[in-house]
């Protein structure tokens, strides 16, 4: 029944350990990665593997959780995005893209779920290959 | 606390089996049926016991879920319809009915959990009698 | 400027004459139509010129608006469609398709250009070829 | 073609003339009235008649626009209900009815056509008697 | 990770359990209340520290769930507001707050997670402090 | 019973002069400008005079429109955002603002006042100094 895997993207290990055990609880398939860099190489070998991308705004050193949404959706212009933040929410109105959610640090796991599952039904429908 | 019974209609035994107990779990009451017409019959039995439709399009020879839906839909217009399916996601622009929600398989659970509980939350209100 | 052709159905040529010139004056480009099958003439000899259409539900003998709907839509799954109807609104629950607009006759000619204008705005960019 | 009537209260008689003729040019039928007392015994009389409200909020003496709307909501709870204010729009938050429009004040008139032809595209179908 | 609490007031004991359960369960923390005056109290010592009212409508003599939710969306203007009712949800087009959500009972709980998660998510971005 | 200002940035003379004339028409206040700079200046100069921003993508040497929109967001997180453009509507999805939105060259002028008409109604209401 596993529609695909959800890209998570977060450089502190505690919480994205904690968001990739709810998603998986709640049944999602998950890659997480550290940085924008290493989440973009996973994401170039195999695009159409991946259903959503939630991502933090500061990464460390290197592209920033905007920058990243930005590359995946010019490859992939419906691909869910989920921006979890706390200091860049302020910043979504002016960096984030169309259709995306941010949800400020702190959350409830439940609003991670929601997020991704309307997203998820609110696509397109396409013809399978 | 339980607030009436969802519909459930799936020709494939084990992903009927899944959706069922997925719903059930989460704490919604389930009447699964195999095909349109044993849907039907449970529906016109008793309209007002069902508060939503979960269908998948292809269900054997008979009716289809497109059918389905809009059967249901004459006898109750604001019924929460969500259709659940693979190769026949791509005809909902010209087959689904108006406000459901089409979620193509694969799928993860919570997006079927999460539409049920948007539509429902969506419903006008109602005087009771 | 001009983004197209509406194409509109109506088989009572005083509402015809009045939507078409309502929409003409407002600055659309129009191909009218009084029944099903001239309108679907014209759509399969150039799909891609229309970017919309109106159309009542009851045509006279042949097919009805909820009939044209659902074969334009298989054609051109973004299609935005708006029907216009007395007596059948209460059927669109049932026999409209996905992200439609039901207008109520007697209606206000605003609600046509409103109803059309925001359906093309949250139409999905495309490739220019 | 006319729709039924829009109900519009304000008891700035340069701005209740300004919108009656833009409603009027729009094609809308209106029936206007300078305080919330008057605006229910043409209401009472006839709800039917009665497609939309709209108000401002402070109207003298007497009845708000806050106490207008709810009373006609009690009435018809599917009524589009477009509230115009400058100080009071603060307040439509926690004053307003669900599912109304709130237009601050200095306002483009396009503003008032626009939402009040959204509302009544979101009517519910209903049968004809 | 706990995002801030949820005011939850209901004065039938054994539903309030319920829904207190079922939210911490989920994730959320909540403050409970059976009454009117008591929610108010608290949360007027500490308004920032609710995320999201869910209230019942009849609460016993005293203020009505219609008066709590307009008193603390005067305080706070973007608060989430979640009515859980039986017989007073006909009254929701009347006496809601504009983008509230009207849960009627009996219902199901995945129906109050997925409504308070969808509002958190719709929350607009805030500097932090 | 002006509502502020809406700016205007469009390189191409023509469709700059269609636009403007057809928002003027339609009773609006524009400031129309050729580029990004000459914009930016006149918004720099007086932020709150301006309700709206309607922008053309490419806009010659300098900063594009997509830049446009993001500094003008910093400012004002909640100032509605229309981009009118031919082949850079594809990139909408990756470069946009949220709750943006993308009218696709050529287009009928009621779509750009339909979508200035409804962003303007969505604004959050603000206390009036």
């Amino acid at each position: 029944m596993g529609g695909g895997t959800i890209l998570v993207v977060e450089d502190e290990p505690l919480i994205l350990l904690e968001i990739e055990t709810a998603l998986e609880e709640a049944g999602f398939t998950v890659l997480s990665s550290r940085n924008a860099e290493e989440a973009l190489s996973a994401f170039d070998a195999k695009p159409e593997k991946f259903k959503a991308l939630i991502t933090d705004i500061r990464l460390g050193p290197g592209k920033s959780g905007w920058d990243l949404a930005r590359l995946v959706r010019e490859a992939n212009p419906t691909m869910p995005v989920i921006y979890v933040s706390g200091d860049s929410a302020i910043h979504w109105p002016a960096e984030g893209v169309p259709n995306s959610i941010m949800i400020a640090k702190p959350f409830f796991m439940p609003q991670v779920i929601t997020a991704l599952a309307t997203l998820l039904n609110e696509q397109p429908p396409v013809a399978k290959n």
